[in-house]
């Protein structure tokens, strides 16, 4: 038996494609499940049917929601005029984790990505624009990920949003440096070097 | 949105109760289903359904089967006077890789594990020794995991194959030692103490 059965062969095959499952996890996951017998893996089925049948993405911020708007978006009291502006719906989860942001969110669905072929027209950046007008937007926030793909999309969109047509908004974007509880030792040098060149002034007074 | 929609902690949920899957791992997992749309969703649903309604266990040997007989057992050509006695289906993949061994398995679905509530009895272990008899095995090898649960039921094995009620029977036991490939230095102590233990005569001839 150097190979699977095929139903098992494609179960595995399935794991496998999911993110951060590699080959041996996805092995012993297909393993586990058919151990574990009908309950659980149906009940792993019918959570998988069920979330995407009934979660879309809310029409104003494009964050997932169960419904044509996101809890967020329908909080009535966060602040409209701050737009914090993230890749994918999971970058919301983890802002929100933070509780500091009290503003409102605009998910792009993914970053600019030229090997991939993600140009911006397949970004919600139409949207965006469209968005700070209506609503009064103040602030844009560009909390795109400090990788390649996500500077990027921050410099794109800084250009999009551009002083001259908008003139009253300011557009910040999230700081680099060194990440909380790290050890300089193991920083990487660009880590290091993005903690330099953004280095704060420290308050002396006694 | 400290908590998610329902749907969406269910199915954050359901995948973290997968081996080897954290909580971080079965938000991601949750967010890219979601993100990739029904079609890969739906092919992951449906390979869980399948598997589990096509795959159960081999009548004779209890390694995962597509039918009441697996590959294995299904092979004429194996040697049915060797029997190698593991704990889970998976272990029979391991070995099976390694092209060495050319006999039959006997899956015991699992360990011996008190603090799991797991005895002797919940194994296949009637159904170990009523093969032995029948199929006129000639040596078992104990290939259960080199961690107590596993030592713990090749010693309750070894007990039970009594050479005085099974006399012409050979009970053999997988090699414990240094993994190849591995340093020395960074070996822990209970499996440098094993290489030591089961040392062996080093060819010297010319």
């Amino acid at each position: 038996m150097a190979e699977y059965a095929a139903p098992l062969q494609e179960l595995v095959d399935a794991f496998g494609r999911l993110p951060g499952v590699g080959p041996k996890s996805a092995q012993r996951i297909a393993f586990h499940l058919l151990a574990a017998g009908p309950t659980e893996s149906n009940r792993l089925a019918d959570a998988i049917r069920r979330a995407c049948e009934r979660m879309s993405f809310c029409q104003r911020c494009f964050n997932l929601a169960e419904g044509p708007e996101c809890p967020i978006c329908a909080d009535t009291t966060r602040d409209g005029t701050v737009l914090c502006v993230v890749e994918e719906p999971r970058d919301v989860v983890a802002i929100e984790r933070t509780r500091e942001f009290k503003g409102r969110y605009h998910v792009l669905g993914g970053a600019i990505d030229h090997l991939k072929g993600i140009g911006p027209e397949q970004l919600r950046i139409t949207e965006l624009v469209r968005r700070i007008g209506e609503e009064g937007v103040r602030e844009v926030i560009l909390a795109t990920n400090p990788n390649i793909e996500g500077e990027m999309t921050a410099l794109y969109l800084s250009r999009v949003l551009d002083p001259e047509k908008i003139p009253d908004l300011t557009v910040t974007k999230l700081s680099s440096g060194l990440p909380v509880g790290g050890d300089l030792e193991y920083a990487d040098e660009m880590t290091l070097g993005r903690a330099l060149e953004g280095r704060r002034s420290v308050d002396r007074a006694g």
